[in-house]
């Protein structure tokens, strides 16, 4: 499967252009952060750090204890985009980075710029809160993707090295440290680094950091009675900030810090399937039930408290005093993407849509400039202001001094290539329509299929199958869990297709011809969706959804206080596309009823009715929203 | 004015069985509290301060800065026992301590035992922190009270030597601080202690505090830079928090932390119906305007956020995320009475009202033992784990280690005799319809007027008129603003109460002679109140009211998920008295639909009606919530 993934090319109207921002926008921007020449912002001294850890320069390291993983992020999605498009000079500017890298790596493997610089002799003393291990694991992950886009091996070396390395320093060894990350990460690292060289050492590794987490004694009270630490740890003195408060395989529910969780589940799915562990996989299946039953916003967006920037408790999902990190939907697509490995099932693809199209692109405006940490499903920018909202910005913020999420961001849309298709001994998958083509080998012979689509706009999706001579295998496409009732066809004749789907994909059995046709249509009719009864914070309310994508109302289409505003039960709704809008959006309109607020004098509270007056109201996707000018934005309205 | 309230004496069952729990349960617990008798809980050490000051015990300070206003509020309370019921060992006790805190005092007359016993020789050096001012001026209170009550002087005479004292170290003289309290308080008691005395002293002195209050360059700066303190102030570097950001008089939003506001809006109120200070009074009435048309809750809570217990901005009313101190709601019963006084007008009673019956005495359970320090409008008490809402109490508490409220509460419901009646030239004013007895000279003339009624639960009064020989003099009786339609007779016959009624008060005028009855009813339908369409926390929502009574619904007569209760608009409520409930309540029932959980598979968003059913919902009054066992709360219902 993983060598399909550097044959997919995308020609999408939506993600070629999001591609772009990365390329033209995002990437270049970050490269003159880490390089410290962005006027008016906090130095990144990233580089600089390499620099310094190299010998190569004076100074002191500054920046985050996991500042590495910044340039780690930076290569990961420059290498996503050379693997679709190569470009000389960039790919000259990330090979000069990785020259560094080298250099600042030291002799013995270990390769981090704090421990190096600020803390010589001090490795591997505070795995809880220090991130050493989780810096290795962004560097991996950025190693094995510039080898697959390259075929260059210098970034992979060195990361074996290191690898190697961590391997010799952790186990249960008698010389050994019987512990593991405080954020993880390197744990589905190893899996890609394992898979692209094929060296079991480090699915072994992977595996004992997942099944010795939590263990007791716990290994984060003996490093931390080692340091001579007394206060208790800042997260309620618990370790399911770092879902350490139990062994793995008694996690039944997602809690702490959600992008921790998130990379964790995404490992024990990838481990699960890359060993065909059961007992694994059944809690894998677990907390994805418990994250996306119970703790997920509409738009994919996960951890419901600040604090922690974590998951609190089942229905918890308050729309203002959210968190949602950009991070963390990214994470939730990482996982869905390996739980559909795990287990061909539609609704992992459904999530990952969902995160993909709404929670994910929402941390970044249209022109790529400007940033969400925190996601909010409801905002009143006065409101803001509280100091139990502070977290919640009301416009996006041009960078940030814990700058994890553009670049993870980055390398997402970079790599977006790599969620859309997948394959089995014999099938070819489809989970998200995209236009696209794809060159794979299927039973030994090289298959070419192209996608045609106006996604997420319109449900209708060309694809041509090409073998290169005709070939017996199996199509297997997602049937989007949003729509009701689907229309095929296969060269221009209409095919029934109920009888072909099991669970969420539509297995299509033949001998494919060259120029063979499929068509699919998926009707978007505009729903009104409702939340879970016990999410108390929707209780009354109603979304609108049509296909992917989910709606929002902002201030500058529909004046303010938008939560006065009521959608009757019965009303018609309208869609259409808006080329001009916001880079072209279908937009929905509709009437709805609107407290009349002149009617009201000035008590506070009154025995009355609040009578209400007619309106035109104007839903506009929530990933665009925030792209014209700050105001409040609601993806509930209240129901009449 | 303030003769007249010694002479009312309370015989109202509501009200009467509060003053009983006071007396039989509070102040004893209390008092064993400050001596640090009650097992398991943290040491108040209040009393033991003051010996130590007294140089009569070892050992160091411990407690809050202001820890001496716990005593103070103490002995308040019991002065106003003492007026009602002459408790002879009661009143041995406390001028025991009245002794002590004379034995406390040093020779110039100051009298504070954190800095006699920590911090000798810093007195008056940090006026913004440290609650010198707030001590002394609720010690004065408590002295006025007591000589009040008892006739005693032994402890006014102790204030007045420190007020003496404090009048010649605060000021614009040569070698006096040109400084004011951190903790505004003393300005309203030194308004009381003026009034007793006559001395006009402590009326200039507290218009002083007021009037140097934000001006520029401002004292708390300098202080601050005397002090050699660098960090910025926490509260966003910013004194709003003490309401002294701008001069008293440009000030027209109510900001900062609430009891703070509310006290120092008290003494603004006392000052200029005693000065007839125009510009003071219309800053009085724009705050007022201000917070209670845009900054209280229904219950006549305040404060809209945690972070500095502060008000925050217009229409920000969050029930779940609420702070609404009960030390706030007994501040804004203060405030009202003064408003009173400055201008008759109903409006400023109403909100009295409101505040007593619903936000005050929620703040303590029916049997005097647990307390509220935050009083909610909406509780899930799972969600009071997120860190958000940590100061959310789904239970009452035992005791604080920062007891500010239950003392407080106690002296308020001590001393109701004095919210009920007050007086003008020829004039006898009812405010409060509670079952009690006044003698009052009007014109020369001693006066016994009685009140009989069953208020909160009916409006039915009945007030027998006593002069002690046929007199001439006007009723203003208060027409609650909840009221649509009053019924007035006089001797048995109607009389139009109408053409009577001027902001707020009907007017009677007529020679009384021994033994007349005036009756009135106040009918008592059950109201739907709908708040401001500015206050997006209650959109689609509707909070029960009845005559003065703001209801709730909790979960030990609802079920959990209470925001999945819908009040259609038009169903019919049924009150009924319950004699057995919760100390004897009216109850408001009626139908509502609910939405069928049951019917609702597992996923979290669906495009679906959400099926109701019928269910018969039962109310209670708000300020009884949480006396039977912990569960849900709310007092907005979602309308259908
Ligand atoms: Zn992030
Ligand atoms: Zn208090």
């Amino acid at each position: 499967m993983e060598k399909l993934e550097t044959n997919v090319k995308i020609n999408d109207q939506f993600w070629k252009r999001y591609m772009d921002v990365v390329r033209n926008e995002v990437i270049p921007y970050q490269w003159e952060a880490l390089n410290d020449r962005v006027p008016d912002a906090e130095p990144s001294h990233a580089i600089e750090n390499f620099r310094i850890a190299a010998g190569e320069s004076d100074g002191e390291f500054y920046g985050m204890v996991f500042q590495d993983s910044d340039v780690a992020k930076w290569l990961e999605a420059v290498a996503y985009l050379l693997e679709t498009n190569r470009d000389p000079e960039l790919e000259r500017i990330a090979d000069e980075v990785i020259e560094l890298l080298g250099r600042a790596q030291q002799s013995d493997g270990y390769l981090n710029t704090y421990y190096t610089v600020k803390e010589p002799g001090k490795r591997w003393t505070n795995l809880r809160d220090n991130h050493e291990l989780y810096c290795a694991g962004h560097l991996i992950e950025a190693a094995v993707a510039y080898f697959k886009a390259t075929g260059k091996r210098r970034f992979l070396d060195i990361m074996c090295k290191y690898a190697d390395y961590i391997d010799t320093v952790f186990g249960k060894g008698e010389h050994q440290i019987p512990g593991y990350d405080g954020h993880q990460e390197i744990e589905l690292a190893l899996l890609k680094l394992y898979e692209v060289t094929g060296n079991e050492k480090y699915l072994k590794l992977s595996q004992y950091f997942i099944d010795e987490r939590g263990k007791q004694p716990h290994y984060f009270d003996t490093e931390k009675k080692a340091r001579g630490e007394t206060q208790p740890f800042w997260f309620n003195n618990d370790y399911r900030y770092h879902q350490a408060h139990v062994p793995i395989r008694e996690q039944k529910q997602a809690v702490g810090h959600a992008v921790r969780a998130l990379y964790m589940y995404t490992a024990m799915a990838d481990l699960a399937a890359k060993t065909g562990d059961e007992s694994l996989k059944e809690v894998c299946q677990t907390l994805w039930e418990n994250v996306t039953k119970r703790q997920m916003y509409i738009t994919g967006g996960v951890g419901s408290s600040v604090f922690g920037e974590s998951f609190t408790f089942d229905f918890d999902l308050p729309n203002d005093t959210v968190y949602a990190e950009t991070c963390a939907s990214i994470a939730l697509v990482f996982w869905a993407r390996r739980m559909l490995e795990l287990e061909m099932d539609g609704k992992y693809a459904d999530v990952m849509e969902r995160a993909l199209y709404n929670g994910t692109i929402s941390g970044m405006d249209l022109d790529g400039k400007k940033f969400f940490y925190v996601n909010p499903l409801e905002v009143w920018p006065k409101a803001c202001e509280r100091h139990d909202k502070r977290h919640v910005k009301p416009v996006r913020q041009k960078w940030f001094s814990c700058a994890c999420c553009p670049p993870n961001l980055a390398r997402l849309i970079a790599s977006i290539g790599h969620y859309i298709y997948s394959q089995k001994p014999n099938t070819l998958f489809v989970h998200l329509y995209v236009g696209s083509e794809i060159h794979t080998e299927i039973d030994g012979r090289m298959v070419e299929v192209s996608q045609t689509t106006n996604y997420p706009w319109d449900g209708a999706v060309q694809l041509t199958i090409s073998p290169e001579s005709d070939c017996e295998f199996t199509l297997g496409l997602r049937v989007p869990g949003w729509c009701r009732r689907v229309e095929l066809k296969i060269n221009g004749e209409k095919v029934d297709m109920v009888p072909l789907v099991e669970k969420g994909y539509a297995y299509i059995k033949r001998i494919w011809r060259k120029g063979d046709q499929v068509e699919l249509f998926f009707p978007m009719p505009i729903e009104r969706i409702k939340a879970h009864p016990q999410v108390r914070a929707n209780v009354g309310k109603v979304a609108l959804q049509r296909g992917p994508i989910v709606y929002c109302l902002e201030e500058i289409d529909n004046g303010s206080n938008l939560p006065n505003i009521f959608l009757p039960r019965d009303v018609e709704l309208q869609a259409y596309f808006d080329p001009e809008l916001l880079g072209g959006v279908v937009v929905i309109t509709g009437s709805a009823e609107r407290v009349d607020e002149s009617a009201w004098d000035g008590e506070l509270y009154k025995p009355v009715e609040a009578p209400t007056y007619a309106v035109t109201f104007k839903a506009i996707p929530y990933y665009a929203w925030c792209n014209r000018e700050s105001g409040e934005m609601i993806v509930w309205m209240n129901e009449k």
